[in-house]
């Protein structure tokens, strides 16, 4: 195949016409599928759906505090959770903090009780500060962005290398602005990306200097276990570089088991320091009489610990694997050549990223949805949706069956092709 | 019995000596009884176990959408769910809002986002106001005093009469200051002091003209169907009162099954207008992916409908009846002929209120606590923790069981005897 950079304009206008006639051939087919969501797919979820039969009415008055469990109260959650999430995350258990479902929400209500309340080393509440201002590596994922958007903080984009977030412009950064208050991090399998934090990335985020008092590293590990080789990157801990460095009170961690156990009915916990705890926990205890405990048990009861779970993730990357490498593979296959797009080759989480030829990937998005494929819309992986060179493009491979997924990944190669050539020849 | 307020200075001394010696063999009995909060007892917890039981993994998968339910999303919550609390709260599935496992925290939430972006018809967020004050009948809710107090809101005390909070009150401050932006009720059988709102009260509130365009009725109907006679009683509807008064942008109602189904894993709802819902789904969706949705299902699957769970309720009532006849029997015995306490007869809900002499509330409780027994502080049911006459106690008789319960009441009526005599004798 000849690159399309290499191409005469003719053979740009031949192209055209044949790829054309390619992409009528998809509308055609009235597809209708949905791949832009990073949801676990039905086979995944049906993984551990025996979570709903571990814990019985006969079997939580086995435990000798079974009253406690089912009763209001324990609103940092039930110890043996407390310990699966410190080991999942590398804290120690009175640094965790079990919530509800969804770890999005303790991110939400992190930000919202500072803009309220502040932190314990804040001057004011945030919300009293006259700007806000975010740091956003970017592509990154949208839910975090649009946390930040909704409650009015400037986002500042930060470039993502292959080592994370682009550190010297980070460092810069808070060194000279004290209205930058956080960043966004997802350190392992980024979100879109599937970049994993260097060791000397980590490193300096523990080591941070930054002129405001309050500034926090958001730290969702939203990946951490999920790996798609049998030779998991295992970067540095946050907390504990922080430790070393006294940084701790500038570090929340964030897990859950939603892409681990049942999507919608999992639970959520974060991680702070000493210090940070004792504050939170303060409000938090206004906010809450405690968070579903059955939930919290049935999570114990059904893998164990940390090992269960573990365990139980090969079972999804078995599931996962063969999904992604159909989609690299129809990218290697029908793109490469032609020069027109990159993409990353993930070891882990739950996207391929594809970068297009710059101001191609909103055209491309409209055409698969043309042809009844809904990709996550393009921008979405940037701040304000405003990808600066319109090319980033989030694929979600999760979902979709194996077959659904090659006609989706096959018909998006048209689309490339074609918002492509629409540019070459325009 | 002769009065205290009927006995000479030599026979109070008397008496108080022989109270004083009742009140050491109970120090020396070393209790240790906590009835300080609103907790289910076990016997209650345990009517509902099974509901654990309901939901295997077979049984889910014979739902057709069984895959969307387990997976994220459905952010308002299962249709079946919002009919339920509609028929629950009286009003129609469109106005639900179905959330976790607590409808405190849904309170919070509604505060909370006030506080940052306001509600539809404010004219800025409501922490941008110089100040917010709030209504407060009291005695009332601690927890609903705790989240005002930690937003900063100044509280303003409203009295309580027989037929709900002083209306002329209430009427005449909304309609004079715009910086009152809401009052806390719980309309049926009120906390703690077991009144249900009358007719003409709920009309007026429907009917009320504030000065703030974003005045708010927090609805709390923790114990609409917590009845403890056969001849519930059954108030005036507040949503379907405001729709008649073109009003409805005013009230918010709550509810959840905590009392109902296991306490710490119940599901929780609010109830509002088309246009409140509107605006807040916005918000809502960038907090949450959307709550547990199996426990959501389990409910369902368990109780069938609002028939379901007011059949439940009975069971409910069967076990609390004999409860409450134990406090009111001995403080009917203990105090009623010393004209030293007065408290009410609640046809449902959770609480016995107790008004001892002015003055005796504290040192009731602290008497009680050096003999091991822990009620809920004084004051606790008064903004900021003061009750201006130190006179209200909060009974809570539904987590003990009867044989604690009797203990623990026959230590506080010795305890309220002391505290009077040491008032009458000083």
């Amino acid at each position: 195949m000849l690159s399309y950079l290499d191409m005469t304009p003719n053979q740009l206008i031949e192209e055209k016409n044949k790829v054309s006639a390619e992409y009528k051939r998809y509308v055609d087919m009235n597809l209708k599928l949905d791949i832009s969501r990073g949801k676990p797919g039905a086979e995944q979820i049906k993984l551990s759906s025996q979570i709903l039969d571990v814990l019985s009415s006969k079997e939580i008055y086995e435990y000798t505090n079974a009253e406690q469990i089912m009763n209001y109260g324990i609103v940092d959650g039930l110890p043996e959770v407390k310990k699966l999430f410190a080991d999942m995350l590398g804290v120690d258990s009175d640094e965790i903090f079990v919530g509800g479902n969804a770890s999005l929400s303790l991110m939400y209500d992190m930000i919202a009780r500072a803009m309220q309340f502040g932190f314990a080393d804040s001057k004011r509440a945030w919300g009293k500060e006259e700007t806000i201002k975010w740091l956003c590596p970017a592509p990154g994922y949208d839910r975090h962005f649009a946390i930040s958007e909704l409650f009015g903080m400037q986002m500042i984009n930060i470039p993502m290398l292959p080592t994370g977030p682009d550190m010297d412009m980070v460092e810069k950064l808070v060194a000279e602005d004290d209205t930058i208050k956080g960043i966004w991090c997802v350190p392992v399998y980024s979100n879109p990306q599937g970049i994993t934090y260097s060791d000397e990335t980590v490193k300096r985020f523990a080591n941070l200097k930054p002129k405001a008092p309050d500034f926090k590293i958001f730290w969702d590990n939203a990946y951490c276990i999920h790996h798609l080789t049998d030779t998991p990157k295992t970067p540095l801990n946050l907390m504990s570089e922080c430790k070393k460095a006294g940084t701790e009170d500038m570090a929340f961690m964030f897990a859950s088991t939603s892409k681990i156990s049942i999507a919608g009915s999992g639970i959520a916990a974060f991680a702070a320091s000493k210090k940070n705890m004792d504050f939170l926990l303060k409000q938090i205890s206004v906010q809450t009489i405690g968070y579903d405990k059955i939930n919290q048990l049935r999570h114990i009861k059904y893998f164990g610990d940390i090992n269960g779970v573990n365990a139980h993730m090969q079972k999804h990357k078995e599931i996962l694997k063969p999904k992604f490498e159909k989609v690299l593979g129809i990218l290697d296959k029908r793109l490469k050549p032609l020069n027109i797009a990159s993409f990353n080759s993930p070891e882990g989480g739950y996207f391929i990223s594809l970068d297009t030829l710059e101001g191609c990937a909103k055209r491309t998005v409209e055409l698969c949805k043309g042809a009844g494929v809904n990709f996550t819309p393009a921008g979405a992986t940037y701040p304000y949706g405003k990808d600066p060179y319109d090319k980033n493009i989030r694929i979600a491979p999760t979902m979709p069956t194996i077959d659904e997924l090659e006609t989706a990944i096959e018909l998006m190669c048209v689309c490339v092709k074609l918002a492509s050539l629409e540019k070459l020849t325009a």
